[in-house]
């Protein structure tokens, strides 16, 4: 069994690779919940939506987030109505958000996003990293904002000093992440090509996390979200540099530091491969732009996660 | 200043009349809230929607309810959820209960309504009956049922026996309805045609409110909803029959008692007029089909309410 760690677009990516190339009852997807806020009295959960959206083969490919074919009729009458239109909701992605909000009342969102994953057709496990509220505050220049707020009100504009994660020391992982954490047949643990401040972070930080990981002897594999010194999409490499970090796959790995077994970088980065102390180092073509790229990347991840195994 | 009483479609074909006739500060429009309910966890307020949706002509003519050139999106991917689907909301529609739910926080429905119908470009005041939640149920042989799934999901298909308002006794009339009730310069309260039992029965049953009106000189003035035996639109005439009422004008003048000092019944039923005792009878055409229709129909109510004041 492969448990994979993923936040947003990056993460949906590689996820859908692993589904790809896996049976769908050996692969267990977390996903970040740190992102997740009420708009508009909607509970709203960007990385699991993007996750189901990718896994299920819905996603909007050229736009990067939300539904394909997707319209906006709702934003546009919102509008005429004078609501807060910054947020953009399509009217089928509306849908996930108007029925997890009612079903949230009386249902965890651990149950209602595995029946979604049900009917959209998808046939592995998604699971939130837990079904108690985390919510990630960025501190900047400006102040401590919600993350919706730095990541898409004010578009990353504002310079980061620091992250919070705001009632994670109570939050607990979710049942589906403790079970595939303890899985006798666990395999390998794959981080995804996420945001690591944003969107890794969160999942690792939640109570007890890190040490069920240190008890499992398998290998855990972190696949870099940098190439070339440039984030693919988001703000992980303008984060690195107003962090004062160097936008560099030795800062990737430092990040994470000694959790992990195996790092894969991006050919572009090849020369980096003899800096990075730590995890054996992995240089692969990362950069997925269809299908098959994902599917490419995730047979090398799993093949390299094999000979990690002693 | 004129008083208009309304419920849905009919209802509200008279107040776009009223609002083309009249200066918009002499219009004010109070509206049935006992059809209100919460459905996928929004607050859904029908007959408001169809009053508003009417006055600012974005309504749908054709379909008779919702929004002109409303697209269901929404719907679909709600139903490959597996959410419900019984009562439809269009893409557009949906952003009016959206923002209405969340406003409703920290708002009154008042509030709400007023600054909708500034937003959609209406002149004339729109005010909800009660701020407080009134429920309508009806009475049928399979039992008391909502109003919402008597009248969308079950098609009006159960034999009606009563009718109860869940709330009544409790709610008070809004700010809006008392301004209007106790205005001085109060000409006429016009009964637009809508449903006697669901729609006009609850604005008139709010504590307070048959008192306020007996205590004003000013003629009420009914628009009967029945045409020829027949309800133009909606359950009104097998309610009648299922409450052992013949289909007639009597009945319709009946039901408001002596209430009335003037009731407009429709040119098909002319020869009713000599059998109608108590109100002062206007014989029109009732059925608008048009805006021009609308428009004629309110004057000649208008001009009939005029010549009952003494």
């Amino acid at each position: 069994m492969i448990l994979a760690l993923a936040g947003g677009v990056g993460g949906a990516k590689l996820a859908q690779g692993l589904a790809m190339v896996l049976p769908s009852e050996k692969l267990t997807v977390v996903v970040n919940t740190g992102d997740d806020f009420e708009h508009l009295g909607l509970s709203i959960s960007p990385d699991l939506d993007t996750v189901l959206y990718t896994l299920a083969g819905l996603n909007d490919t050229a736009r990067g987030w939300g539904l394909a074919g997707e319209t906006w009729a709702f934003m546009d009458a919102m509008e005429r109505l004078g609501g807060e239109t910054w947020f953009r909701l399509g009217d089928k992605d509306l849908a996930t958000h108007v029925e997890r909000t009612r079903r949230l009342k009386t249902e965890s969102l651990s149950t209602v996003i595995d029946d979604f994953r049900k009917r959209l057709g998808i046939g592995c496990r998604i699971a939130p990293m837990s079904d108690d509220p985390v919510r990630t505050v960025v501190q900047t220049q400006q102040g401590r904002l919600p993350f919706q707020d730095y990541f898409v009100r004010l578009q990353c504009a504002p310079e980061v000093r620091g992250f919070e994660f705001s009632g994670i020391a109570s939050a607990k992982p979710s049942a589906g992440f403790i079970a595939a954490l303890d899985a006798p047949d666990l395999e390998a643990v794959i981080i995804c090509p996420s945001n690591p401040f944003v969107s890794v972070s969160p999942i690792l930080g939640l109570p007890g996390v890190k040490e069920r990981l240190a008890k499992r002897k398998v290998p855990i594999v972190a696949v870099s979200p940098i190439i070339g010194g440039e984030a693919v999409k988001g703000p992980a490499a303008k984060m690195f540099k107003e962090l004062g970090l160097a936008v560099t796959q030795e800062s990737v790995a430092g990040f994470y530091g000694d959790l992990l077994d195996g790092f894969v970088i991006d050919e572009r980065d090849a020369n980096s491969a003899a800096r990075i102390t730590g995890p054996r180092v992995k240089v692969a073509q990362t950069l997925m732009r269809d299908t098959e790229a994902k599917a490419a990347l995730a047979r090398q991840v799993l093949d390299f996660s094999g000979t990690l195994r002693s």
